[in-house]
Formats: structure tokens, sequence, C-alpha cells
């Protein structure tokens, strides 16, 4: 992110799919906006931020000589907020936000230290921001992540009545010597997918159109007796550091060369993110269940199976990569958290997709 | 900021005042979420975290035992942000946010190191992101600040079109032993302020309701012939940290016992926020000059004088606090900067206001 050869503002948030554009997101305008901005921001590096092949994270040399470098993001909730808002539920919507942020520097090796959030709003109803800002605490407590700030802006001119954007900020740490960078990832490599909890927080502006007209209070047949549309849709982004923390505390820490988060884009939009040049992956589908979610936003939006798999998770929300003798050793140390072999590291064609497989 | 007993979202963006409510920004509900919020965000409180009695950065111990402590602040621009859509001008908005964000951390004597940022968007017209990121890239620049990352989320369905919401994150860096906290501030001490480059980023919900009606392209005689309402609304927030540099770079950057960024809630509702409890200051007005933009304010819209105060700046945007036999020194130091003593430390009466003098 960091690199002048990387794009700031990623935007996985912009998938490219034309369902998507269809929803009202805008693809091509996004990837023009960043090579407008991309010289600009490459002006304001200095000589403490670190470049890496992922670009979860911005990289920055902790001051102090410590060795140690602080890895940052920041990230919205995208319109699952839009949601929590029709279901005038709130508890949740913080978590997202924390877990995603975390999720996003783990990427990189990092543990989380401390967050930040801004909250604009139309108005204040204290029992709805006490609500959100209460569940970005909670998870903040889960995880030993420190709430050092945060602002709430009314701006009745800006937000309608009820709606309210939220965005985050988090600041982890990693020494510098293990910083989780892809750049030793070969052919060959697999990779391990960990399951998702849901949509997580990408995709919603599609599935809220494809959904529309559906009672979010409804109980679906193919979501189970359990759970509810809305329950379906809120479940909160799934936070991997608990099952990332015995394999990164480990000495066979250095086992894994890559990791991914996988957000807006799927695991075509992210997964490459972490691979050098001229590799791409090959998965095997059947390793993993689609939970019925996806399924249900498929076959009642009549969406492509490529194109699904471009926008949500699928049930994939983590993958990381690691030479096929240290497969079993990685597994191990990840316990019962979900994850699987999915698929394998492979030399690209010279047109070929960086990801192979799904579709 | 982080203390379990000072409210977290301290939200100056919420000024109590009448007018100001009137104009659709609800106060006392702000300051009830601040107190539903406060045991969930103390919850969450680690051992790297420092309290301070100054509230306007978020501060956290360096890893490594460095001695460096770093600080942090989230903030938004308000609804200047409507000023620049309605002039499709959006290329200071970016730098009100970075300086803004400097300021606020340079209160407890922190420089600043990177900055990330969040935009909200209807959808992407790349020019327009071009040039809101050009404008935080090149404050950034300006300042030595390290643009490391940022989110742009497209969703239509919570912005309406061409507007946006934007903000912003900064972690800068003080060492333990230099943090200006306020503590040393006794009676008879000195408040020095330092003029504002206009409106900065507060109080335009009220200005944007008593300007309505005007041209923004208009020159209006009192803003003088080189200057229409809508470069007097748009000139950005001053960055304090030029003018500061010298002083927290001197030997004698001991003699600063406090400094207070004048934001949302003006002089009365930030100079009180680095002061010990039980002190307040009397202010002398006529040290310096209301500019012309806040009495066009005052007189087209009939507010009275102190709520001018309690909303916005009125010249004034940043404060620090001397002894007596310390300002020259201090003002030799702040140099061509509008520096100027404007008021006292006082003992507080019982029922005393935190500030006097101003109306």
């Amino acid at each position: 992110m960091s690199e002048p050869s990387a794009p700031i503002h990623p935007d996985p948030a912009l998938p490219t799919t034309d369902a998507y554009a269809a929803a009202g997101v805008s693809i091509d305008a996004g990837e023009r906006a960043v090579v407008l901005i991309r010289a600009s921001v490459a002006a304001t590096r200095t000589p403490e931020v670190l470049g890496a092949v992922g670009s979860f994270g911005g990289l920055f040399r902790a001051p102090g000589g410590s060795g140690q470098v602080l890895v940052s993001s920041a990230d919205g909730v995208g319109t699952k907020l839009k949601v929590a808002i029709a279901l005038d539920r709130h508890d949740s919507i913080g978590r997202d936000l924390v877990q995603h942020c975390i999720d996003d520097i783990l990427t990189l090796g990092a543990t989380p230290l401390f967050f930040l959030d801004y909250l604009g709003l139309n108005h204040v109803v204290p029992e709805t921001v006490a609500a959100i800002v209460g569940g970005l605490a909670a998870a903040c407590r889960d995880y030993g992540v420190a709430l050092i700030g945060g602002e709430t802006a009314e701006m009745p001119d800006l937000y309608a009545q009820g709606d309210y954007d939220l965005a985050g900020f988090i600041v982890g740490m990693v020494a510098e010597a293990e910083i989780v960078d892809g750049n030793g990832v070969v052919a060959g490599d697999i990779v391990i997918g960990l399951s998702s909890d849901g949509l997580h927080t990408n995709g919603y502006t599609l599935a809220r159109r494809v959904l529309d007209g559906l009672d979010l209070h409804a109980h679906l047949p193919t979501l189970g007796p359990h759970m509810t549309l809305g329950d379906a849709l809120l479940k909160p982004h799934r936070c991997y550091l608990p099952a990332l923390r015995p394999l990164l505390d480990s000495p066979r820490r250095g086992a894994v060369k890559a990791m991914a988060h996988i957000t807006g884009g799927g695991i075509p939009g992210n997964l490459p993110r972490v691979l050098p040049d001229g590799l791409g992956v090959v998965l095997d589908p059947s390793c993993w269940t689609v939970p019925p979610i996806f399924t249900l936003i498929e076959e009642r939006g009549e969406v492509a199976r490529g194109e699904m798999y471009r926008v949500f998770n699928m049930g994939i929300g983590y993958t990381l990569i690691c030479g096929p003798a240290d497969v079993a050793t990685v597994l191990s140390l990840l316990g019962d958290s979900g994850a699987r072999a999915i698929g394998e590291v492979v030399v690209l064609a010279s047109e070929g997709k960086r990801v192979q497989g799904l579709w």
C-alpha cells in the first residue's frame, strides 16, 4: 500500500463485477481514481515507511530502533450498516469493524495494539451510539485492543434520519524480521483456507438488492430454524486472531509465507495481493461447502457463480500459504478453526488467471 | 481521553448552544451518549495506555521500551464538506483534515508520523477523489507525514448523489517525559493565543444555516475584494506545527505547560480541557480582533456573542499556557505567527465559569 508502485486505496470494496455495477457501485472509476492519486500519495513517503507485497496494512518503523514495525489500517463496514439500521440492531456493527481491522493487519503477522473510530450520523440517539460503541469496545476487550479515541460527528445535512457511517483505524505491531510478506511463496506451496462466518462486511450492496422484498425477520428454510434472514446478514465478521495466535506464537511461525484477508473482491481479489509476480493459485472448491446464505443470494439473484466468488467470500474468510512439508504442522497449530488445504500455488500461464478453479 | 473518568468521544463537534440545536445538532443527547459508553470504553484499557488531562489525543506507550509515546487522533471535517460539495472544489478539504489532526496531537507535544483516511461516498468520480486525496497528500507532504493507508467506500444507499464524508486518523510521537499535559498550570499563568485562518473545521452547520441564501461566489464588502464568501468559508484549517516547531525543538520547550486546539465548542469548550480542576481563565478579548467572517455570521444570524464564542474559534485557533516569566521567551520562539498573550489563569470561584471575560 505504501509502495509507490502499489495503489493506496486499493479499494477491495469496489469489486469488478457487472451485477455490482448494476447495483450502483462503479468499478472502472475506482481504478482510475487510484491511478490519479498514486503519485501524490507516493510523494508523502518517508524513510520509516516499509513496503510489502501485501497491502492489507501500512507499515511504519516504530521510533526508537526497537526493530518493531507499526502496522495500521483504516476501514469501514460498508452497507452492512443499512441492515443494522433497518433492524434497529446496532450492537454488533462495531464488532464487525474491529474484527475486520484486526484481520487486515493480522495478514502481515501483526497483533493489534489500539483502535480509534469515527462515527458520522444524522443525530445522536444516545442508546444507538452506546450500542455501536459498546460493540466496538466489546470486541476490543475480547482481543486485548485499547480503544483510545473516537470522534462522533452529527451532520444532519449529510446523513438521512437514522443513518450513520462508521470507520475504524487500527494500529498493531510486528517485529520487522517477522513480517509475513509473501516474498517466499513458490509454485507448489499450499493454500490453507479458514472458514468465514457469513458475508462478513462485504458484498452488502449487491446482497441487499438481491434480497430486497424478503422479510429480514423471516425464518427461511435454507438458513435453518434458529436464524432469521436478518440474523444471518448481521453475523459478525469473524476475527481470526484466536485461530492464528498459537501459530504466530510458536517457533514454527516462519512456516507461514503469506496470508490474505478475503474481503471485497472475494478470493480472486484478495489472495493474489500477497503473491509474487508470475504466480497464481488453483483452488479446489470441493474442499469446502459454500454456506447457504451465499447460495440463497446466488439463486435468488441469478448471479453467475464466478461473479459470486468475485463479490463474496463464499465461505472462506482468510487464507494462509505454506510449503507442502509444513501443512500438517500449520493445520495442527490452527487447531479446530475450520482450516483446511484448499489449493496450490502455480506458475501463471502468460495469460492465465491469478486464481483458477472457482468457475 | 483514555482515562476511565474522562470521556472518550468528547464530542467537541457537539457544542452546547441553542442556535446550534435549532440548526439540527443536539447536545444533551451527545452528553448522554458519552455517559453510556464510558464504562465499556474504560474496560478496553491496557497497561500501555496513558492518561493525560488533555483529551485531544489517545496516548499509548510505544513498544520496545524506547520511552516514546504514540499519540493518535481520529477526526472529520464536519459540514465544511457541504461547502466544498456546493462549490465543487475538493482540493482543500483533505488539507483541512490533515491539519486539524496534526493540531490535535500537537497539543500533547507530539509531532506527526503517519496518517490514514476514510472516504465514504455515493460513487467514485475519479477527479473528485483525486482532488480530495491530493489535498490530503499535499498537506502530509508539507508536514513530513506519511500517508500510508486509506479506504474508499462507495455506498450509494447511504450518501446522496455528490455527497461524501471524510475521516482521518493520525499517529504521532512524543517522549513520555515531554508530554505537555497541563498538570503544572497554576493561577497567574498566562494564556497565549495564536490566530486562526477563518472557521477552520467547526461551526459549519450553524454558519451554513445563517448564510443560507447568500451566493457563495459573491464578493461581500466585509470580506474584502480578494475573496468570495466561498473562499472565506473554504480557507483551510491552519496547521500550527510550523509555528510551534522552534519552541518544541528548543531547550525552553518545558516552559509550555498546556496547549489546546480551539475546535468545536470554541475557546470555552476547549481551553478548560487542559486545565487542572479548580482553575479557569479570564480572557481579554480586546487582545485580538474577531475576523470579519465571524462578525458576518453573528450579525446576519443575530447570534448572541456568548454563543458565537461557544461555537466558533472567533480568531484564536490554538492556545498555550506558560508562567508569566516565560511569556517573552515563548512569544519570541513563536516568532511571527500571530501569537499574543490573551488572558490569565485564575482560581475558579465555586460556581464560576471556567472561561470568563468573553461575554
